[in-house]
């Protein structure tokens, strides 16, 4: 009667934080947001719920642990850069990159200091402004800057960018919106009116790099006295 | 058996599209995203879920149609100022503290050319632009950096406020991940170990404002040939 089962054997194997975090990942990545369940996982990983609450204590707690590891493989693949400036747009892009592959992720990060990825990013951009040479009392303001840019752009472009998972949707949408700008009076409306022809194609992984060229020049300013 | 009952009677006055809006918008802040459905707006509005279909087609439609609601008021809010950094600036934090106060409205807000308040949003930050002297051809930049700031930026900054619908909770929750910092290497953590100081009690409405400033500043460089 103390012989194992098949499933209690792949159980005590095979459960472990990291897996109960990696079958979490597939199953928001494949069933979203509302297909991640504790039962729903328990059954993946061939175990009961109550074995995964020993790890992990809600659901809450698991999406972040997920988004902190969606963002440790991220930044791993960044190749370290000894230019700072393009140390930062690769981190940038990386984030980008991941959280359009999983669009869960970039709005369910925490700061928890549990979290070890999130501490690896936030030191990482926070380092190298102070290669860059920003001087003390302006850091803060360019880390959260920088930092509130990416988290907050890359994650809502992700967002958005599931309401069009095709190409032709996305493009039928911004044309159909830069057709109507095109029609706006372009003496109440001279911008739009001129930017519709931007629109359709525009391509949101440059523009969102834009901006952090954009932060970078503004950081730039705080190099040298200027007044 | 003709004459109306009062509920009838009131449907008929009553109900229109900005009454079926007004009511979601209520709907929304008190019972958060999950607690609007049809139904539950129908009994508010003393009518069938049927008659507000009549205005609207489904859900999405609904958020987003309150979320331009919101971002109107917000936008009316703002006294004209004819510097035009000033504008933005304060076009900025209308957006911050109507988010905060809306939190389901950051992320719900759609390019839909049906929004108006949007298509006025969009159009304010780039005619402001324009007044500020970007050359042509680094105006779409200048403005996708500061409309994606200040949407991502304002709308992530309100989800997360969520959590924390207590000043006594962020405080605590700040001020334990800036203990966690100040434990850290200062050799492998430099700017984190440093930035602890900063982080209890700052106010991330003043560190929104600081990365508009930084995008301006970076904007400002694109207004004469640096080079």
């Amino acid at each position: 009667m103390t012989r194992k089962t098949p499933s209690s054997e792949r159980r005590s194997h095979a459960l472990s934080r990291e897996a109960i975090v990696e079958g979490a990942i597939e199953l928001l990545d494949t069933e979203g947001e509302r297909g991640l369940t504790f039962r729903a996982l328990a059954a993946r990983l061939c175990t009961g719920a109550g074995a995964i609450y020993w790890y992990i204590s809600d659901k809450d707690e698991l999406m972040a642990a997920a988004a902190d590891h969606v963002l440790g493989l991220a930044l791993a693949t960044v190749r370290e850069e000894s230019d700072p400036r393009a140390a930062i747009r690769a981190d940038a892009l990386a984030l980008f990159d991941a959280f359009e592959a999983h669009p869960w992720a970039g709005t369910s990060l925490s700061l928890d200091p549990q979290q070890s990825a999130m501490v690896r990013f936030l030191e990482r951009i926070g380092s190298r402004l102070i290669t860059i040479g920003v001087p003390p009392q302006a850091r803060f303001d360019a880390w959260s800057a920088c930092v509130n840019y990416i988290l907050g752009v890359a994650g809502q472009n992700a967002a958005q960018a599931r309401s069009h998972p095709h190409e032709a949707s996305r493009n039928a949408t911004l044309q159909a919106v830069a057709d109507s700008w095109k029609r706006l009076d372009p003496t109440t409306h001279p911008f739009l009116h001129e930017t519709a022809t931007h629109l359709p194609g525009h391509d949101d992984r440059a523009q969102y790099l834009a901006g952090i060229e954009l932060i970078l020049a503004g950081v730039d300013r705080t190099l040298v006295p200027v007044r």
